[in-house]
C-alpha cells in the first residue's frame, strides 16, 4: 500500500512515521507546498519521497490531507478531480464547511472526513513523533456519504495509528470540537496575552510558572496558521461557547468582588466534577 | 533537626517525604486538625509521629505551616505565641494579609514568609510525592522583617527541597501570583464549568479531550478548600487580572464575529511569544 500525505507538519509527519514503521505503508510520498518543510521531511526520513500532488496521487492507494482547513477547502476538490481508485481522508479540525464544499463532487464517495483528536502544541516536520495518535479517538463524519470500501480503508489507517474511531455527523462534530477543543485554545491564547501584557518581567513569569501556569498556557504555543482557519470555519459554535465561558468568568469575578466565599467554593467544587471525566 | 509540619496534604506531605529522605530532618512530627488525614499520613509513613500543635512545636526546631491561607491567619499567631528558639515558615499562596496580621508580634523575627511555587492538581496526604519541589522556585517575602538566622534556616529547608529562593516584597508577590498562578486556575475552573454545562454527554468530553482540553482544564481539579481563600485574600489583584483576561477574550470574540482572520492570526502569534518563557 502506498500512501500520499499532503502536509508534512506535526500531524502528517507523525502519521507518516507510524504508518511506515507499523508496516501499513510500503511507500510514503510527501507533498508540501512549503519547500523547506518538504526538504526537511525527506531529509529526516519522515517520507520516502517528495513529489507534486498529481504525481503522488497516481502512485498511491490512500491520500491523507494533513493541512489547515482553509487549504483543504482548496486542495480537496483538486484531489477528488484526479483520483481513480484512491481513498482520500483529511485530518481537519472543523468539518461542516469542508463537507459542504465537496458534497456534490462525482468522487465524493471515495472521500472520508475524519478528525484524529491528537496533537501537541508544536508544529512542523521536526515536531512529528511516533505514538502521537496512540490510544486516542478519531471522529469519522457523515460516513453514509462515503462508500463502504473507503470507510473500511480509513478505519485500517486509524487501526495502524492505534486509534479508535467514533462516527458523528459533521455538525455535531463541530459543536463538540468547539466546546472541548477550540475553547481550550482560546482560553490559553487569552491567558498568554494577559500575562505577557501584565508581566513585563519575563524572569518573573519563568520563576512563577510552575504554579500551574505552564500547563494552562501550553496550548498558547499552537500555530496561528492552523488555528485561525479553525475559528473562521467554526465561527458560530465558537462564539456560543465563548459567551458561556465569559458568563462563567463573570460569575467568578462577581463572587470574588462580593467576597462571597460560599459562591466561590461552590463553583470550584462544581468544576471539580471534571475529575471523573478527564485523566 | 526535628521538623513540625502543620497540614499533611499535598504540600506538607511532599515536604515531609523529602526533608526526611534527604537527611535534613531526624524526626518529622505531623499536625492536622483533620484526624483522618493525620492518621493516613502516619499510616503511610509521611511523618514519624502525629501530635497536637503545642506538643509538636516544643520538640521541634522548625515549624512549617502547609495549610490554606485562611487557616494560617488563625494558626500562625498561635504558633508565634509559644515558640522559643524555633523558626517558623509557611507555604501560603498569598502573603500580604498574612504578613500584616503578625507584623507587630513579639516573635515576628523568627518567622519567614515563603511560597514554594510547586504543586499538582491533587490534594490530601495520598497526593504527596517525592521530588514535587525539585528545580522550582520558592519566593521569600519581606525577609528584612525576619532575623538573619531564621532566613538562613529557611533557605536550608528549601535547599533540602532542591528549590532556589527568590526574595520579593509581599505586595509584589501577590500581584505576580495573581498574574501567573491565580488567573490560570480561574481560567481552568471557568473552562470546566463551560464544558460541563455545554456537554451533557460525558463520553464525548472524554473522547474529545485529547485535543488539548485535558491540559488546559487540569487545574480545575484543584481543591476548593485551598483556592477559595486565595481568591478572597488576593481580591484586588485577582479582579484586575480577570478584567485584563476578559478584555483579551472579548478581542478574540470580536475578531471571530467579524471574521477578521488577520486580527485572529496576529493575536495568536502575539500569544506564541510565551514559548520562549515557559517550558
Amino acid at each position: 500500500m502506498n500512501v500520499t500525505i499532503v502536509g508534512l507538519g506535526l500531524m502528517g509527519g507523525s502519521a507518516a512515521i507510524d504508518l511506515k514503521k507499523r508496516g501499513f505503508a510500503e511507500q510514503i510520498i510527501g507533498v508540501d507546498k512549503n519547500k523547506v518543510n518538504a526538504h526537511i521531511a525527506q531529509h529526516i526520513g519522515l517520507v520516502d519521497a517528495v513529489s507534486d500532488l498529481e504525481t503522488a496521487i497516481k502512485v498511491s492507494d490512500i491520500v491523507i490531507l494533513a493541512i489547515p482547513v482553509s487549504s483543504a477547502l482548496e486542495v480537496l476538490p483538486r484531489v477528488l478531480d484526479v483520483i481513480k481508485h484512491q481513498t482520500v481522508l483529511d485530518f481537519c479540525s472543523t468539518k461542516k464547511d469542508l463537507l459542504k464544499s465537496i458534497k456534490h463532487h462525482k468522487n465524493r464517495k471515495q472521500y472520508v472526513a475524519s478528525h484524529p483528536m491528537a496533537g501537541t502544541e508544536f508544529s512542523g516536520p521536526w515536531a512529528a513523533k511516533t505514538g502521537l495518535f496512540d490510544g486516542k479517538a478519531s471522529i469519522l463524519c457523515n460516513t453514509e456519504e462515503s462508500d463502504m470500501k473507503s470507510v473500511e480503508h480509513v478505519k485500517k489507517v486509524y487501526d495502524a495509528l492505534h486509534m479508535r474511531t467514533i462516527e458523528m455527523d459533521a455538525e455535531s462534530h463541530d459543536i463538540h470540537a468547539a466546546y472541548v477543543s477550540h475553547i481550550s485554545h482560546i482560553s490559553s491564547f487569552a491567558l498568554a496575552l494577559t500575562v505577557l501584557e501584565k508581566e513585563k518581567n519575563e524572569k518573573h513569569i519563568f520563576d512563577l510558572a510552575s504554579g500551574g501556569f505552564d500547563s494552562t498556557v501550553r496550548l498558547a504555543k499552537s500555530s496561528a496558521e492552523m488555528w485561525t482557519p479553525i475559528f473562521m470555519h467554526n465561527q458560530e459554535n465558537v462564539l456560543e461557547v465563548i459567551d458561556t465561558y465569559m458568563e462563567k468568568m463573570q460569575s467568578f469575578r462577581d463572587s470574588i468582588a462580593e467576597g462571597n466565599d460560599t459562591a466561590i467554593n461552590n463553583m470550584i467544587q462544581e468544576s471539580n466534577r471534571i475529575k471523573r471525566i478527564v485523566k
